[in-house]
């Protein structure tokens, strides 16, 4: 497939008339084929219209349809084939392997959102059926569904050129939910994005589908992005990225004359508690394992771990000594980006200038642009409680190890955190009662906690939380991962008394979709 | 029981320093006993403290203690008795049997949402059991369950001094979920929240729970609002009341260095489309009937009907006549406080005043303070279309009639509308293909949409949505009247590989709470 840089416009393609975007190859700093030339504001209120009016037929498609159209974009992806692949390498500098893993897993998750919307569970039905003798006042007929929010638009991520980009998470749940879709595609991989966009363009037309379900802009600037999340016709937003720009983009999204919600997953440090017996029985294991998690995707995850938590004792010695030697014998990876590799080794300077912080080690340097130099460092409990900038998330392979004095600090330390995606423990069986003492502060801090693991992976499922309080998110009652993301992008409506014809089939008194409702309160059965 | 005027601060009860708030008895205008110092900062920072430390405490008690609190809190608000109705009538200006009706409601409504707690649906869990021989990769074990989102700002409303206020459906519902709530008391009927304050106090001391799960505290300012939803410890804010104070609360709460989610209900009108069958059989009767609605409570109901959208013909002249000599019966009632009178006597001279609007009767005069004297009046379809000053909420008995030259009209009317509660259809067979056509926009307006009935009246059950897109309320997502409303107030967590001796019961294997969940993606039966 050839690229041509052109906006996704519904069914058109057309040549953008702002600045042209080029993909740096980031391992070897070449400029890849082929200019995207951004939108304009005009492009996006184009996109918006036709977003807009396909909604009311689009929310409408059965279950099937709706379902089926999901699987035909994660077919209109594998049959791109290699293409996708090799410029989804160069464009990222991420291994083939990963990538490829990567497509597996965004084509999966197409696929969980369509049995998860042939399922229903997300319509949220209850009926509370008439009760005409009741006294004093008999009750209505009332009935409940879930629609979908209207046109979303989607701001991809750069770390997951796949799976939180054009049809990632956002799209994918958004889609599942009812919702056409706007992306403003990531300027770092604009080539990925084009394939991956004239998928779904291919499946919106092979499925019969209105052409404003999709469309794809690239931006030169600010210009459509900011005009995205402004236009009346969009109706939530979904982000993954940068404090920065998500904080701009959510303050838009609340500026609107009619606000809206948005939801930006944005910043995690993903605390790692290492108790006592675990550190004790395997610290030196422990702290191979977490470099090894540390060094992932060159640190380039949002659920990297950023800070390390222990009391002090040679245990805890024993911990950073072998995750140090792991460190100091890390390769350098490539960075997704200048900026990002930029912002990383700023992020690393800063810490390592800070007089309450020690450097302990650093990984090998590498020999080309943009290469990510594993960093590892140390402080004390009482000075990452003072000084929050040490909590700032530094993206990429830097981790700050916290040693506590006590118990007592290291709860402290927990109380003191920012919200966060993922909180880990590592703990053995005589670590429980102290556990047990963390866990409600975790639970306030964070959208997922985890024993004896590692945050890095995010299983694509049904019970994963992949949120969490703010700065985490913008909004601490959603995920981004899993079947409970299309949660996200509902609302719920009410029908008192309408005619069985007039009703729509979720709630229709003869349950075509044969959903287990809520009936009276109760779950049938 | 007698009146202190005092702060409720967890158990204690103090007196306010700052200026004192005194009650007026609307119907006479003559001050009520007892004087209410409103607190300051610093009140609503002891309030908050407790609730901070009540919180891990509370939203971990189990269903059964919690439910229980609950129904207790019912049981006291009834043994007040009839001091509790008579102090709510002096100072609301509503009749008795209105007042009694509604305390039947809000007792009904803690003790339905007794039911709900202990029911568990709310806790959203959903298992996906680890997969430890699953290829190329095993699956961990992950586990979510919805958690409470912390201490709660209610802002209670000025037209339910029970059912809407102190311990109402956003104090219920977010006690309900496992959130300590910290009241500030409506300045209209001080002396009935501190009756029902009391008693919320007294259950929580009888159920042996940490004073901290609730306050009240009354506000002679802005100072006690404004700074319970800045305050740190808040993570959630409910609020019924005017679109004004409303955005001014949603404004704080999004500003603050950690956004919260701030529920606030603010402003609809409701509209009612009269289709042309249901006008030609009962024109008449259905005017009529549209009066009732219309004069309910002196037209100060969210829900109150102030739209009515229909084509031009004999049979729209037989609603309006009939509603007209309806009105010009109408009997002058006392309304809430001299504020809303003043804000219901200005929107009616401004409705009035506008050219485009013509007006078609006025109900009786009354003779003491504060009395609503109801309005109704005709506008055609385009000017409502063009003027958006004449969907401004009037709050009181006053509606507006849009006459529409055709079918067209009456569609780009509707699509003309703001966010609404509710959207009501009068219809009969021969209107069903008209109502289809209609009903996809109001999907997209209105919170609940109803057939042959009228606004007023909102059933307390699992299937209601008292809620809808902006300015109806600040989140669509949300209803804050049915036991759905539990839902604003938590939040999902995901546990990976936690001990079963570390889980919380809802997640145990072994299920201990016997709950219906979601498995592997399937409900549980």
């Amino acid at each position: 497939m050839n690229l041509t840089g052109e906006l996704l416009i519904g069914q058109q393609a057309v040549k953008g008339s702002r600045d042209p975007i080029v993909a740096i190859n980031p391992a070897t700093g070449e400029r890849l084929p082929t200019e995207f030339n951004g939108g304009t504001a005009e492009d996006v209120s184009r996109a918006c219209e036709l977003a807009g009016s396909a909604f009311d037929t689009y929310r409408e498609s059965s279950l099937e349809a709706r379902a089926s159209f999901l699987e035909t974009i994660a077919d209109e992806i594998e049959a791109i084939g290699d293409a996708l692949i090799e410029r989804a390498v160069a464009e990222s500098g991420l291994p083939q392997g990963r990538i490829q893993g990567e497509r597996g897993r965004t084509c999966g998750q197409l696929r969980l959102f369509a049995k998860t919307v042939r399922a229903g569970e997300w319509l949220g039905v209850r009926v509370d059926p008439a009760l005409p003798d009741r006294q004093p006042m008999p009750r209505v007929d009332l009935r409940q569904r879930h629609i979908a929010l209207g046109p979303v638009a989607v701001f991809g991520a750069s770390n997951f050129p796949l799976a939180f980009s054009v049809a990632g998470g956002d799209t994918a749940s958004a889609l599942a939910a009812g919702c056409p879709v706007v992306v403003k595609a990531h300027p770092a991989h604009p080539g990925t994005c084009e394939l991956v966009g004239r998928a779904v363009q291919a499946a919106v037309k092979q499925c019969g589908l209105p052409e404003g379900v999709f469309s794809m802009l690239h931006d030169s600037s600010f210009e459509v992005g900011q005009a995205l999340v402004a236009d009346p016709r969009i109706k939530a937003g979904g982000f993954t990225g940068s404090r920065k720009g998500g904080l701009a983009l959510l303050d838009i999204a609340q500026r609107r004359p009619e606000p809206i919600p948005f939801y930006a997953e944005m910043s995690s440090i993903n605390p790692v508690f290492l108790m006592p017996a675990a550190l004790k029985a395997r610290g030196k294991a422990l702290g191979e394992a977490f470099v090894g998690s540390l060094n992932m995707g060159a640190g380039q995850f949002c659920t990297n771990p950023g800070l390390v938590i222990a009391i002090e004792s040679p245990d805890l010695d024993a911990f950073v000594d072998a995750a140090a030697q792991a460190v100091e014998a890390s390769a350098a990876q490539t960075m997704l980006t200048p900026g990002i590799h930029d912002a990383y080794d700023h992020g690393v300077s800063a810490l390592a200038a800070n007089a309450k912080v020690r450097e302990v080690a650093r990984g090998q340097q590498g020999d080309g642009p943009n290469q990510c130099q594993s960093g590892l460092f140390v402080a004390a409990g009482e000075d990452v409680i003072a000084d929050e900038s040490l909590q700032a998330e530094i993206f990429g392979a830097s981790s700050l190890i916290v040693a506590c004095r006590d118990a007592a600090e290291v709860k402290r330390v927990a109380e003191a955190l920012e919200g966060q995606l993922t909180a880990t423990l590592q703990m053995d069986d005589g670590d429980l009662e102290a556990a047990r003492t963390l866990l409600p502060i975790l639970e306030r801090k964070a959208g997922r906690i985890m024993a004896n693991g590692w945050p890095t992976g995010v299983e694509v499922c049904h019970a994963m939380v992949h949120g969490g309080p703010f700065p985490a998110t913008s909004d601490a009652r959603s995920t981004s991962v899993g079947t409970a993301a299309i949660l996200r992008f509902l609302r719920p409506v009410c029908y008192q008394d309408l005619p069985d014809a007039l009703l729509p089939e979720a709630v229709r008194e003869s349950n075509p979709l044969k959903l287990r409702r809520l009936l009276d309160g109760e779950r049938e059965s």
